[in-house]
């Protein structure tokens, strides 16, 4: 089983956001597609990430894999990568290893024990969302960081105007407001408004992997989990989130 | 009361080196300017702040009102400021709040809670000083920095020949000598030469607010507080401080 | 004694690595060059520095002086410089001082007092070394951090096809292999494949002063103390360090 990627970027980032939520879990090398879904410890968010082989340069895989990874160490590893470097993963049957060669200045390899996971069923629940908006993660990102004054949970409202992020506290409050009229939003589309309380800390784990200027596909319904999806490598992949809502006392 | 300013970056930078001195006072938002002087808890800085209406976009105050801010929490706001958004300020009778709103990339608004203070008149004396210079600051900041790895307070003096910033221990000696030949330099008016030993972190943060190319206005006497002060947005406001000497056995 | 470089840089980035390996020790201010060589506290890297007066705008030393410096303290004062400053180096015979002037935005002179050192004779071995590279510090310093996830220690080895750094530990392998072919490799010349064993640390204390693109002249033999060589001012000097082997049960 090998694979190329001309670029070590995506695979970087999304490693890098989800190993803040996953500490340890398979990955399904399969025939179209290496894919990915797990909870986080404390069963709140869920994860699903999507990688086509159109991603790849070279994508030589026989037989669906399902590789278990240990996703702190895999994170130590592509923190090394330049986003530019050449990326290979292959996997060694006789050792059970993946080797991860990043070529740039030089060669460099490192070799990472696989390790055998049982792993749970991963629920996917079926949501009746009611309202969508593709948003800046930026523009996301610095309404959080402003919530997080305040509180550590951030009440998000879409409706027909907007996207509302806001929070309040003794110390005041924060409301961060994304119309279509901002650069920060390049669709809304609300069936019917919707209102949640949702942790900022998950939030911004989730939102790591995107820069300021990727957007971020956001479908909400009022008190249920909230999915935020950043397409990976022009449309080739995604890398998925949804994360349950706080039951907040008014 | 309402008042927009285009630019978010002159009340950020002034709110943050304020905030490094002050904890809370009574802001006076006047018929012609926003004006406020306070005394740090040691008494030994007096700041200074007046930004004029001719500084803003909009001066919405029919009536002169003071309002009591609490400089850590508004500084935390302003903290989350892109320099380049434009900025509104706006006072809620009813609730006794100033909202703090950024646009930007979205609207994002901040609710301060106003508090109510008792302030003690703040002194203002009138200096006989002799030595008057006009200096980069960071100039003056790379000086006291040299000046900070011998010891706490540095001695500035003022000649015709020049600004010494200068510091002595058993580590060593540290001296900057910044003169009318020096880029660092565009002004320095000498009736008579003065000497006075400082506090090198009050000082450092009275220009915390001042970039590196800003000018700063020195006015100076022999064993007499030292007058910094920065010009804002053009000369229609000021952040001004007066910092006591120490007396130090030669 | 006087001693100016019309650039910063060279001397601060030197003292930066060697204040890294060594506390105090005597330079040599000499008719035709400043030198200096000592040894770690651990006697585990010797350090060989040379500035030819070729590399000194002025550089007017009469006889021979050998100075005792604090190189803590040195550090302390050429971080403050920036790399452009005109450097001024200037001995003052009567307090026993040695002034550092940075001329740029003002004028600014650190005095730093000497010490008087009993210093021990350096041993500089004759190695029948087997192998030479010249190699981008950049390139080794990747290899480095790379092996550094793995364990303390990095093997090197060089062949006639390559420099490989490499290490080992439960937590994987990591494995930097620089060719010629690389932009990284200006040249390699081998005798003899040669292998031996290093500390990490050391090593990329050595490389400290080393700006990412700077060549670094690698000369190897198994089991062998490793010489890296940092030219100075095109060649009119040098930073070379000497790290003794590290002997590890295979």
């Amino acid at each position: 089983m090998r694979l190329e990627m001309e670029e070590s970027g995506t695979w970087k980032s999304c490693i890098g956001a989800i190993s803040e939520l996953v500490e340890e879990t398979n990955f399904e090398f399969g025939e179209d597609a290496v894919e990915m879904k797990a909870m986080d410890p404390s069963h709140v968010v869920l994860v699903d990430f999507r990688l086509s082989r159109e991603a790849c340069q070279e994508y030589d895989i026989e037989e669906s894999k399902e590789l278990g990874i240990d996703l702190t160490e895999m994170n130590r590893i592509m923190s090394r990568a330049k986003k530019s470097d050449w990326l290979s993963l292959s996997f060694s049957e006789d050792d059970n290893t993946l080797a991860v060669t990043f070529e740039g200045n030089g060669v460099r390899t490192f070799t990472l024990p696989l390790i055998s996971l049982e792993v749970e069923e991963t629920p996917d629940p079926d949501l009746d969302h009611t309202a969508w908006a593709s948003v800046g993660a930026g523009a996301i990102k610095d309404g959080l960081k402003d919530a997080s004054l305040m509180k550590d949970n951030v009440t998000i409202k879409l409706s027909e105007e907007n996207l509302l992020l806001s929070a309040e506290s003794d110390a005041g409050e924060a409301e961060t407001e994304l119309s279509p009229e901002s650069d920060a939003v390049e669709g809304l589309d609300v069936d019917e408004s919707s209102k949640a309380v949702y942790n900022i800390e998950f939030l911004q784990k989730m939102l790591k992997g995107a820069g300021s200027k990727d957007m971020v596909e956001v479908s909400h319904g009022t008190d249920m989990p909230i999915d935020l999806t950043l397409p990976l490598a022009d449309g080739k992949g995604h890398l998925r989130f949804l994360l349950a809502p706080r039951v907040e006392a008014e």
